[in-house]
């Protein structure tokens, strides 16, 4: 029992800021700078979705509070574009708040969610909030962040559940998926879903399925893994990246079809932010008109597209699958004379107005990679700051 | 250890919607509505703290991530407004997030929040969301909720203490003490909330003092609890009553003197929701600027004050003392004859269109009790609702 001035046991197994080491350093950047270190996008939403576009004369009320479940609209809108039931929808606050919901409505203290890994950096800390236990689960091929690599092909179905099933034990309740995948760009095949949908259900697992990128394919077809296991599925969505509102947090959870589970998520949810805010859910409101929001993603795909494959090109990797991240194994430019060879290369990044997320803070595994964002500034603005990392990969 | 298809055992001690019985029969009613039971406030924000006030020409990239602490600029001027150091400032989802990322940053799990009641409905769920365990304290005096009741006298500061301290276990943590009081209407004076300080310092507990309500007192001075003991008091301030900003989820959290607690609190924070919506946040620094929301909140001040007072003379109660609600004992309109008469005596309300909380929501005692909203629609609806509450009372 902590009693003041004691923190409590939850928060001290979370990880703090990856960038407090640093943050005095990217705050002396002098010139230009390239922020690809957090995962966003340059740019605005599309008009009418935007908040100058929402009225109080037009929304009276606007500003009040919506239902916990979210804005009714919304909620109706959601399971027409995906043709589900709306009662499966909880309206969240973005992806973080789906997850912390998902986690705090299915897992006992100490219980463990399989993590593929390199993963999202913010997920772990997320299980941890819940009181749960993150397991780190090497999953993607680590030969296709290496500059110089070909293009990697993708697990068999038989090698992604290798890779998995060795890391259930007796306190697994979830494994966590996320494809189109942060950081690493691939897209999981439907036949790979497929087998991992099938080791989840012959375990008795939930699956938590991370979707936010799932707009965001440069070729290979997306497939929702719920498809094969509808019945154990938390599928996450989110209108920050896909639609530019990462600031907004808005985004959604589709639960599992078990009748009762939207009303367990909704406890948590609103016992810790009360709701999504309602502006930001009328602007996602906005952009389910097809009148709206799929010509922005389309304009938005071509240019995440082209921005990727460019830093890719730049730094000799493949070009991405999907999402608005490259993976990079920066071997090449760490000296083992460093003490801490990547932290020093992060400085070395940041001395040359370039911020990036270190590769441990996608897992324990990743000590010689960095996370780019491709989609974080303007594309000149992430041209320039992917030939800094070029160049100090000794790319010339 | 749940597995598919099982729910956590923390979101099975926390309440799910106190409205879900009575939700058919409030969607059917007809003619006027008095949804009296939300907190909330009718009047729109001021002119210049609106969605529609923030344009992308203005603020370019206010769709975008703000820092999980906070957008610097609203950190600085909540910190200059208060005369704190801006460190100990985290801007929040609103109390409720506020009270989340405090509980996730100093309880364990089955640790113990002591809680004055009545309470604000939501309040022990966000205990209980982070494993914690609310502990109900009846404290405000009961006989102020009887109508005809006079205006009952305060507790003084023994009897303050001997409410409380017969609560304090080996397993509790804290104390939590909302003043401006939702739902009593009460304002404690500074001898009270000295003693309970006093009385936390000496039991080694930490203070939450929930302020949301600061700026709305009709008479007796508002004063901090955390002046009275700094170094261990989390005081929670929102933008959503306070300014008419409900549903775009803002407020902040005021940690101790502590070295470095703000980042604990952040981690909690960040993990579930990553940051307040940035929108929300350039909305509260425009109320900050002196010339938006000190007008606002006067105008807002008179006008809850006249709502208050007329709808206690109206129920034959004490005026309240500050913030926008009454609680009121329904003795006289319950039949024993019903199987459980409060709840028959709320159906009676919705068919006559009135919608009020439930006592118990407030606490366990509270089962003859209901809560009243007096700023929750416009002036003349709550006068017309408060007719119906005082006609079932049999008042005429």
């Amino acid at each position: 029992m902590p009693r003041h001035p004691a923190v409590s046991p939850t928060v001290r197994t979370m990880p703090g800021s990856v960038f407090s080491r640093l943050a005095h350093r990217i705050a002396a950047i002098e010139g230009e700078r390239y922020p690809l270190h957090v995962g966003d996008t340059w740019m605005e939403p599309p008009a009418g979705a935007r908040m100058e576009d929402l009225r109080v004369d037009q929304h009276p009320g606007l500003h009040r509070y919506p239902p916990p479940t979210g804005h009714r609209p919304l909620i109706d809108a959601i399971a027409r574009t995906r043709g589900i039931d709306p009662d499966r929808v909880l309206v969240t606050l973005g992806a973080t708040g789906a997850w912390h919901a998902v986690g705090g409505a299915t897992l006992a203290p100490g219980d463990e969610v399989l993590v593929l890994a390199p993963y999202w950096p913010l997920f772990p800390g997320i299980v941890r909030s819940v009181g749960g236990v993150p397991v780190d689960v090497p999953f993607f091929r680590s030969e296709a962040f290496v500059p110089g690599a070909s293009s990697v092909s993708a697990l068999s179905p038989e090698e992604a559940v290798a890779q998995v099933a060795p890391f259930i034990t007796e306190r697994t309740v979830a494994i966590y998926i996320n494809s189109p995948s942060n950081p690493t760009g691939v897209v999981l095949s439907p036949d790979v879903l497929k087998a991992i949908a099938e080791l989840a259900r012959s375990n008795g697992l939930w699956i938590w399925s991370d979707e936010v990128y799932e707009l965001y394919s440069y070729g290979p077809e997306v497939v929702p893994i719920a498809t094969f296991a509808p019945e154990r599925t938390f599928s996450a969505f989110s209108f920050s990246k896909a639609h530019g509102l990462a600031g907004c947090r808005v985004g959604y959870v589709v639960g599992p079809t078990l009748p009762g589970m939207r009303d367990e998520l909704r406890k948590m949810a609103m016992h810790s932010a009360y709701s999504a805010p309602l502006p930001s859910q009328l602007a996602a409101l906005a952009i389910l008109d097809p009148a709206v929001g799929p010509a922005w993603v389309d304009h938005a795909r071509t240019a995440y597209k082209q921005a990727g494959d460019r830093a890719a090109d730049r730094l000799q990797l493949p070009r991405p699958e999907g999402g608005t991240f490259l993976f990079v194994d920066v071997r090449a430019g760490l000296r083992n004379s460093d003490d801490d060879p990547l932290h020093a290369f992060l400085v070395r990044c940041i001395d040359r107005g370039l911020v990036l997320a270190p590769g441990r803070s996608s897992g324990a595994p990743y000590t010689h990679h960095v996370r780019l964002c491709f989609t974080s500034a303007a594309p000149d603005v992430v041209d320039r700051g992917v030939g800094v990392l070029a160049e100090l990969l000794g790319m010339g």
